[in-house]
Formats: C-alpha cells, sequence, structure tokens
C-alpha cells in the first residue's frame, strides 16, 4: 500500500468530510474516538452491519474496485430499506493487504462514496487496519460497513407483521445477479454491461413510501435468495406462504431470462420483498421500481414449510439461498 | 465449525437476548434486518468501531479465546470511556474459519458476554460470515465490533479542547501489556497471571466522572502507546506536550517495572489520557483508579513536537507508538 494509515486517513477525511459536513445530524468526524450523532426528535434509529470479505462476498478478479465499494455500502442501505427506514450515516471497517495498489482503494472509495452521495449519506468514521498475512499470501480485502438510519417511532416495519391472507410482493425482478456469478463461476465471459447487473440499486424510496402509507405488514430484502429471505418473513411471523412460479418477475442475462432456479434462490438481488393485506392498493410501480404481485401468505403448516405453484400444481419451495463464492474459493 | 450459521445465530441470539430484552433502548434485536433503537431523550449518541484481526490485533496461539472476546469489546467501551459516555449497545460482525472448533466461539462469546454484562451492554446485532480461505491456510478469526453510547447534548468530550497551561493526566500505569507480548514474541514463558495484564479494563467509570464535572478539557484513550495517542491530541487542539518520565506511572511485569521504552511506546493499556486546567482539582484516584499528572500542554512548537523531560534534560518525544502484531506475522 503507497500511502501509510495516517495518510490513507487523511485522505479518506477529505473525501468524506465534505458531505459529512452539511449533516446537522453529525457533530464530530472522523478525527476523534467516536462519532457524535445527533438523532433527529420523534425518530428511532436503525442499525445493520454487513461483512464484504474478499473471497466470500467478492472476488478482485470479478468485482472492480468501485464495485465493491458500491455494493458493500449497498448491502446496508438495502437493509435500512427494508424497514423502511431512511439512511443517514455510514461507518467502515477496512482491513487491506500491504501489496494493494492505491488506485484500488481510491475505486473503492470512488464508488461506495458516489453510493453514499446518492442516499445523502455521510460517512464519518471506521477503522483501518492491515489485512493479516497468511504464509506467502498478502491477505484479503476486508470490509466490514456498518449503517445507521432513522423511522419514526414504532414504525420500522418488522419481518413478523405477516398474517395469512397477505399478498407477497416484489420489488423487481429476482436472479440476474446470481447467474452473473454463475457464469464467472464456470469460466464463461461476461460482458461489462452485464457486469453492471452486480450493482445493485438499494430500494429506499420504495421502503419509505410503503411504511409512510402503512402498506407493508411484513418487509426484508432479498439478499440470500428468495427462498431463504422469504423463509425468514414466515418464521419471524409464524405463517406459511405460497409463491406462484409464473408471476415471479425474472431477470435478464446475455439477452436470456434467467432460470426459475435462480429466480427462486438465486441472491445478490437487493429487492424488497413485502406483504400487504388483501385489501390494500399496492401501485404497479413505486419511485420507478415496478412492483410485482408474486404469492400470498396462508396459515402456518406443520412445518412451517413454503410452496411454490408451477404448472398449476403445489410442490414444497424448499430453502436453498444460494451460498455465494463459498463453494469455489 | 460444527454448527450450521442458522444454529450459531440462534445460540448467539439466546447468549444475547436475556441482556438485550431488558434495555429500553433496544426495540427489536437479532432476528430482522436492522437493530431499533430507541435514543435516550436529550442525548446524542457516540459511534465507533474497531477491528480485532487474528494475526493482526491478536493471536489464537497466544491469546486465550474468551480473552478475544472480552478484548474486541473492551475496545471499542475504551472509545466511549474517551468521550465520557455511557456504552448502551454493540454490534459484532464475526467470520469464522470453516475449522474452528465450537469451543473456541463459545469461549469467545463468553469472554465478550461477561464484559458486556459488567456495563450493561446489549448485543441487539451483527453479522456472521466465514472467513476467506488462502490457498492451504482455513481462514483467520475476523471481528468487528461496533458500540454505541450516549452523552448528554454537547458535552462529549472531544481531543481539540487542550489549551497551553493544561495538565495532562493518565489513570492507570502504561506498558505492562506490550511487554507481555514483546515477551511472547520473544519466545519467552509468559505465566497465566501476566497473561491476564492483556485483559483491559475499560475506564468508563472514569470518564463518565471527568465528564460529569467538567474536569477534562481534552481526552482519548491510549490504544497505540502514549506518544501516538498524545499527538492526536496536540494534532487536535494545536497545542505541543511536555511529558516528565519520572512522573510516569509504569507497570508491573514479571516482578518488575517496565521499561521507559514500554511506557512510552507500547500501546495495548486501554487507559485514559485527558488534560485539565491548571487550578482544576483532580482526584488522585477515580472509581478506584489511580490518577496521575504525567506533564502539561504548551503553546504548539513549529514543527508542533511533543517532548520528554528526562534526568533534567528536555528532549524531542518522537510519535512511535507499537505497531503490535504487525513485524512478526
Amino acid at each position: 500500500l503507497p500511502l501509510s494509515e495516517r495518510k490513507l486517513i487523511e485522505r479518506i477525511t477529505r473525501l468524506a468530510s465534505a458531505r459529512s459536513a452539511k449533516l446537522p445530524l453529525i457533530r464530530t468526524g472522523i478525527g476523534d474516538d467516536c462519532a457524535v450523532l445527533r438523532p433527529p426528535p420523534g425518530q428511532e434509529l436503525l442499525l445493520t452491519t454487513d461483512f464484504s470479505l474478499e473471497g466470500i462476498h467478492f472476488r478482485r478478479e470479478w468485482h472492480p474496485p468501485n464495485l465493491v465499494g458500491h455494493r458493500c455500502l449497498a448491502r446496508g442501505l438495502s437493509d435500512i430499506a427494508a424497514m423502511g427506514g431512511k439512511p443517514l450515516a455510514a461507518f467502515l471497517s477496512l482491513g487491506l493487504p500491504t501489496d494493494l495498489p492505491q488506485s484500488w482503494v481510491d475505486g473503492f472509495f470512488t464508488g461506495m462514496l458516489a453510493l453514499a452521495r446518492q442516499f445523502g449519506v455521510a460517512l464519518p468514521g471506521g477503522d483501518l487496519a492491515q489485512s493479516p498475512v497468511q504464509g506467502k499470501y498478502p491477505g484479503r480485502v476486508l470490509a466490514d460497513i456498518m449503517v445507521v438510519g432513522a423511522v419514526p417511532v414504532g414504525k420500522a416495519v418488522l419481518r413478523s407483521g405477516a398474517r395469512p391472507g397477505d399478498r407477497i410482493y416484489l420489488t423487481g425482478s429476482l436472479g440476474a445477479p446470481a447467474a452473473v456469478v454463475s457464469a464467472l463461476y464456470a469460466g464463461g465471459k461476461v460482458s461489462g454491461k452485464d457486469r453492471r447487473l452486480m450493482q445493485p440499486s438499494p430500494r429506499v424510496a420504495v421502503g419509505i413510501f410503503l411504511r409512510q402509507r402503512g402498506l407493508a405488514q411484513a418487509m426484508i430484502d432479498v439478499s440470500d435468495g428468495l427462498s431463504t429471505d422469504l423463509s425468514h418473513i414466515c418464521e419471524s411471523s409464524r405463517v406459511s406462504a405460497e409463491i406462484v412460479s409464473e408471476s415471479l418477475p425474472r431477470g435478464t442475462f446475455g439477452g436470456q431470462p434467467v432460470s426459475l432456479e435462480m429466480a427462486l434462490h438465486g441472491g445478490e438481488d437487493y429487492q424488497l420483498l413485502f406483504t400487504a393485506r388483501p385489501h390494500a392498493r399496492i401501485p404497479r410501480s413505486i419511485a420507478g421500481v415496478p412492483v410485482t404481485e408474486i404469492g400470498r401468505i396462508i396459515r402456518a403448516t406443520t412445518k412451517r414449510r413454503m410452496f411454490l405453484i408451477h404448472n398449476g400444481r403445489r410442490q414444497v419451495l424448499p430453502v436453498r439461498g444460494w451460498e455465494h463464492f463459498t463453494r469455489g474459493t
């Protein structure tokens, strides 16, 4: 790493402070023991932390540095969106291998800070460390993002509010990001345009819209695959669910719609999955993002299973979210 | 790792929820997209994040798992203490190698949760991941702790409040933890009792006492070594400082006081370093911890250097905080 820790912190501070200074929320930025935040009155705070580990969540040979920085923050923003919250600030812990080019670090922050700017999020603190060396290996890029958001007191949309009879809705489409990763695993060529399918847009505006109008009863972001994340809603709400395969909006990769398998279990989508009462009027598009009804919540079965209606037949939908990056590394 | 991620999360939730449930601050714990915190009225929030990376901040062969868990949280609590704040909640991101015994994970949480209980800190969320494999190496333990604290609005003790004429004070003694690490590096035997010198007690009660009485003008915790951390106060406050070597309280290791070198640059002490106006009455002991005057703040010199009065002669005190664990790994 060409820059010393001290110089790197100075550079990050310069990059980040332009935003932080504008936010009344932040009272002290990088350069003290803690950041000081003044919580907005009448609001509760949302906190979420997400790892982005090289070799687990991304690969340097597949993901350019600005995409890694973007995704690192997007993971946290998506969690805030899934509570119906507004993101306020992000804190980054970053472990860097000694042989990492400075240009990689700069690219990482360019991607992260562009997304932060888009959502008005400050970056008032964090931690820097050298990544541990292993034998001849110089270490991995290790990032951990903590995002703080706000929501009016008592209004956070939880996973536990789904009731039998609720309709299940999804923003955007599923499976394209996982299809890209799958192609990269298989050693296939992936165009630059298709690589951008791995760059999620956190659905913050949709989450806030649904929360403000009281439309979503239970909500989660789809990061581990629809089957896994829907199962979390079912467990928290003590219900079962039924998905109609024909209604699932599938993403497009390489000019083709992705397989049903990818849509059901793929992961990395960062779409919002939510339930609404049967009489609720859910717009077909919210903040420019299409919203599709994909199934319904049913009374809990004995084993609290999920079901898939496929070609007119009902079958058990297994929990089989994509264990991304863990197989081949 | 004998337990699946799901089972591990269930176990952590059980361990942590007993505490979380008692705190009105925490509205939703582990098991949703975010934790929801209701900030105490009239308070600002303090946020800090600290890595604890195997091979950088600890070694599994030197540090038993409960000590690693204790230190991981203590790092964050110490940052809250250095602002005069009260810690409220901690969030843990934990990356685990696949070959890690479950007993190690249990020991880690035992150590962390015992310290959390001591300070009334909840553990309402976090993230779990597999640690990236490198070649034949199964990965390292990667922990990142984020601690949230509170302080009355506008009352956080910053690094920037020191003025020429201020006296410089220190809690406890310096150098013993670094002396232990140094002995372990050298391959020496270290008794179980001496190993406990590596288990810091965050000075939360001292920090709150000083803040409540308005005694501390600038404060920092000594984690990277006195010379490095004092230089942070000098830079933030735009002053210089003069330390009297004879007044430095040195810790004891192996029955001997540690060297001046260790006391000045050792690190890992997690004591509080603060300045107070010359007329301020600072007790010799606060919350059972000795407090010692070790020098004074002076007008900034041209290069904003620090000085050491040693054997009646004034010399430049270089910034040479211990770069712990990075040399031999």
